[in-house]
């Protein structure tokens, strides 16, 4: 009964993901779907690469949260257009928050769309929201054992950025352990070392997004 | 008809909650259900308590994942009786899981029972899993926003252990927002700076747990 009541809400979930990247899939935008912990710096990321990328891409934020639009805020002093989910205590954003918000932003001029999911290492990874692909955010301070603990949320994403590499020095985090379990999970993901703080490694990221967005463009982005 | 569903399944895990709570306070035991985000330092926090508090208070741990018994090796190489509850992927423990265990715990033994809960900032908040009283681990490299942006796990929490305190030096933390933010939300919270590091603060942690302990044997302990 709970397991048929599940099933239901993924399989309507998922009806409306493919309407909402059918969308901006029709304007040639990538749409990135950004997960991580509580605090693990997602926020941060986004700040350094609308500064970074202001020049060449045209990028909107979709920021979701239980509560407050503390983040959006931190996004539109850095210029972006940004609009604010909030999910009323809700653990993750579903397709049908983002359905819901499209509207709000001038898709004709948008290169990217990233949606800022619930700092939440386990149910977001469960919904596809319309992205066309999702990347995490682990901080180094959170420990090397949590691609094993958290798994779902490590196969799902394109792209793992391990983040805040600058306080390595004070940590007894095992990169080479963390990196041997994420390909693992995921031997496909791209593996960034960055610090939102320093700009170390940052430098990556910015070339995978555009690697992403051009492809986009060129049509070789395919949701599910 | 969703919110239907949602409120039979509260109803139900917070009868076999105060099932679980009617066990352990038959035995006099104190019953705290430990929060925070992946990282958070919850399994260090108790390895250090284990330690710490051996000759005084008889400790057993019921661990919660997703998948993996990481944490509760590291428990059980601290020397304390430790179960493990592996959730298959679900993104909190509910009452029914732990009323499973129980009886694999010596509970005439036994001053005090720390449930680790999912690391989750978001879900577990929401249910009560037969615990006296819920603490929060809140490590200081997850950023001084987190308490108006997770508002529930803090108003829930009796103890609110700031953690990683020795990374202060190389982060922007606002220590005094977060203390009033705290305050503001759940006034009556005992409020901790702690490094399961080095071990500063603890102290504070021990003791706190110790008058716990105290009043649950003498019976001043109510739970809900």
């Amino acid at each position: 009964m709970e397991i048929q009541v599940m099933t239901n809400i993924l399989d309507k979930n998922d009806r409306i993901a493919a309407e909402v990247n059918a969308i901006v899939s029709a304007h040639g935008i990538f749409c990135l779907n950004l997960l991580g912990s509580p605090g693990a710096g997602k926020t941060s990321l986004l700040e350094r690469t609308i500064a970074e990328l202001a020049d060449e891409v045209n990028l909107a934020v979709i920021e979701g949260d239980l509560f407050t639009a503390k983040d959006a805020e931190r996004i539109a002093r850095q210029g972006a257009p940004v609009i604010q989910i909030n999910t009323g205590g809700g653990c993750h954003l579903d397709a049908a928050m983002v359905k819901g918000v499209l509207d709000k932003l001038d898709l004709y001029s948008l290169d990217m769309i990233v949606i800022e999911n619930v700092g939440n290492l386990v149910c977001p990874a469960e919904f596809n929201i319309g992205e066309d692909v999702k990347a995490v955010v682990l901080s180094v301070t959170e420990g090397e054992d949590k691609p094993l603990k958290y798994p779902l949320v490590f196969k799902e994403a394109g792209a793992v950025v391990l983040n805040k590499v600058d306080l390595l020095p004070y940590l007894n985090f095992d990169m080479a352990a963390v990196k041997a379990d994420v390909c693992s999970i995921h031997p496909e993901a791209a593996l960034m070392e960055v610090s939102c703080q320093t700009g170390t490694g940052l430098a990556g990221w910015y070339d995978w997004l555009k690697v992403q967005i051009a492809n986009k463009k060129a049509g070789c982005w395919r949701n599910g």
